[in-house]
């Protein structure tokens, strides 16, 4: 069967010039890079050239303000413990109410250890309420660890003018963002655009690196305690054997993005626009989470009312197209995804939400595809929905208005 | 140059039946093993597979007392720490002056925050004293962390025994061992040779699988809290997308370390012996560290009297022989290994010393070469050495004595 791919945000496929990069470093060139013999020169000579790659790609930071990790869940764990360790006096935390599982679990596990946490909240097109963070900011503040873009509906958040607030209200105030879907889409630069940033996660794996490796920059001067303890591997900043192959992939899987990454975001935001029309000409009551706020533009969140993503999903899934409903780091649980309920989207469509998320391996051809297959699948699932109800086949405006007004599940 | 690679307690060659294993996830099975579409069902298929085919050759323990990490220092971490967090109301540990820096600086740490540790030391052969070790056994250890077998010297130690005194002092001690050096060379049976070991680590890159990978045995009903927070991966006890590739390599390296350990070590062994017979015969006032123990039939600890290792490895390295001083994790320090110190290591041996380590790809070629190479290095140094005495021109029974019953260096 044909298969159109289109879950991007949840991983990727390995790019074939990442994987020609790597393959020596399985083959080989297998040596330790930590080894004082010349045979592991290459090795060694391997990580440090990704490393001052990746520097490069982040707007000329220095190689040693990048720390390689196993993830992006480990990036965002060893900044957001790594402060908090180093920093023990301060006790406030400032996040968002729709962070991916990998800062939301360590924020909760830190609110449970004492630390007070102020959860910002978002509108309902998914903007944070800047307002609400501004009066969060206070001298005594820890950290604020705010997403750059959302996972689910590409909502990107004003991390330039978020990390520019917290230094306004005390210097001291650590900065961290996770970047792991900006990360090879958008520019990084952490000297001009965001010198504020204090420390940025992302990870390989969306970017056409494999799973199993991803960086976290720490910008020179930033208290940061490791949280792997073991060798002297990253400075002493991180225990264990490097994954050379991986960190070679990385390295090269951000090159290759950031050469073309304006071209190819064109292509693909007017690929995702034109589904968006597509699917929203052709099926009544959807609508776009996180339309009318600056998103990603490789994302598409559609919430059909009335019925469950898990129908749809299977369904496309029988026709070999692949797309999500809220994050693979939280799929198999039965609950409705937690950056929805906290942009108050109504009940009666928070259940039928769908992600399509697109890449450079993307075309016109699985537009086309989705678009064919896809309305006919909501339309077949309502029809067997006990939800939907026959009342609403009056004007389409008139019926959305309605449904929009309808009950919104509070947020946590 | 013909590359003699013995320095395989530092790193391996990955084998050429695990890249094979692994490349398909590389490739067009890059799916994100947690999405529900059918797509994904074999990049889940293919951990789950790993999972059972690794709690298989553990001795046929239950599939879900298996994590997988991305390297033994955070199995290790992640059993200390996740043990200490699941038990805060005990804090005292045991662990020995030899072990691994993953297990070594964790525990310091722990010290740090107020932990009482109990540091058991070795004998002049590394052999742990188990009469210290008993003595410090209390009702209210929370853990005792020892390694399985050392990695500079190849010791093993006698875990079964370790454990068992463990349970019978209180059932509730946890035990956990860094089976980094015998996974894949000693068989590991946890459920009838090893039924009071709780908690296991090792990595995939000490046996021919990638750097970048490790796993984490930890007995059904064991308290142990995660080290990584985020998705609901490997059962909420370590979020981060799977590391698909490395995981089913990592299951084919031990899958067919296993099925020919017996041979191989036997062949290893032999390998080593006659390398070790070679060397004490050619090399005068060398002494190997650890003999006299149990050990690991790979490694050969060899010190010389009177010269660094840092020259000799220099000087093997020129002739494309790969070995090593110390452990790679603390190689680039210019402290002697913290092992032959705690052993009482003679001092004019200490700093002397050269690790060469044997795998299945290692053969008589390899012996002969390091045979013909190194007693002339070992003499070109020691002509060059002010610490060389000539005096030692004596019958070689007399002067080894002399020098053997030099000042050691105090343990830390």
């Amino acid at each position: 069967m044909e298969i159109t791919y289109a879950d991007n945000n949840a991983t990727t496929r390995v790019a074939p010039e990442v994987l020609e990069a790597l393959l020596p470093y399985l083959q080989d060139d297998y040596f330790n890079p930590s080894s004082m013999y010349e045979a592991a020169r290459s090795a060694a000579a391997a990580v440090d050239a990704a490393r001052r790659s990746l520097a490069r790609n982040l707007g000329g930071v220095a190689p040693r303000e990048i720390l390689f990790t196993s993830c992006a869940t480990e990036s965002n764990n060893t900044a957001i413990l790594g402060c908090a360790k180093a920093r023990p006096e301060r006790r406030h935390i400032i996040t968002t109410r729709v962070e991916h599982p990998a800062v939301l679990t360590v924020c909760q596990a830190l609110e449970r250890e004492g630390y007070e946490l102020s959860w910002i909240g978002v509108d309902r097109s998914g903007r944070i309420d800047v307002g609400q963070y501004v009066r969060a900011l206070r001298p005594d503040t820890l950290l604020v660890t705010v997403m750059h873009a959302n996972n689910e509906t590409g909502v990107i958040f004003p991390i330039e003018q978020l990390s520019r607030l917290a230094k306004e209200t005390d210097p001291e105030i650590l900065f961290h963002t996770d970047a792991t879907q900006t990360a090879g889409k958008l520019p990084l630069d952490l000297k001009r655009a965001l010198p504020h940033v204090d420390l940025l996660s992302f990870s390989g794996h969306k970017i056409h690196a494999p799973k199993g490796i991803g960086a976290l920059f720490i910008r020179r001067g930033t208290p940061c305690k490791p949280l792997l303890l073991g060798g002297h591997q990253e400075e002493g900043r991180r225990g264990g054997t490097e994954n050379v192959a991986f960190v070679v992939g990385l390295a090269r899987a951000l090159d290759v993005a950031a050469a073309h990454h304006e071209e190819e975001a064109r292509r693909i935001t007017a690929l995702r626009d034109r589904l968006e029309a597509a699917l929203l000409e052709r099926i009544p009551f959807a609508r776009v989470n996180g339309a009318g706020a600056e998103r990603l533009g490789n994302t598409l969140n559609l919430s059909c009312h009335f019925i469950e993503g898990e129908g749809m999903l299977y369904q496309l899934s029988a026709h070999g197209i692949c797309a999500s409903s809220g994050s693979a780091c939280t799929s198999g649980s039965l609950e409705p995804s937690h950056v929805l309920k906290a942009m108050g989207v109504p009940f009666t469509a928070m259940h039928g939400s769908v992600r399509f998320s697109f890449s450079r391996y993307n075309s016109e051809r699985d537009v086309e595809r989705i678009t064919e297959v896809f309305p006919g699948i909501v339309a077949s699932l309502r029809r067997l929905s006990p939800y939907w109800d026959q009342k609403l086949d009056r004007p389409r405006d008139e019926a959305l208005a309605m449904l929009e007004q309808g009950d919104a599940v509070d947020s946590p």
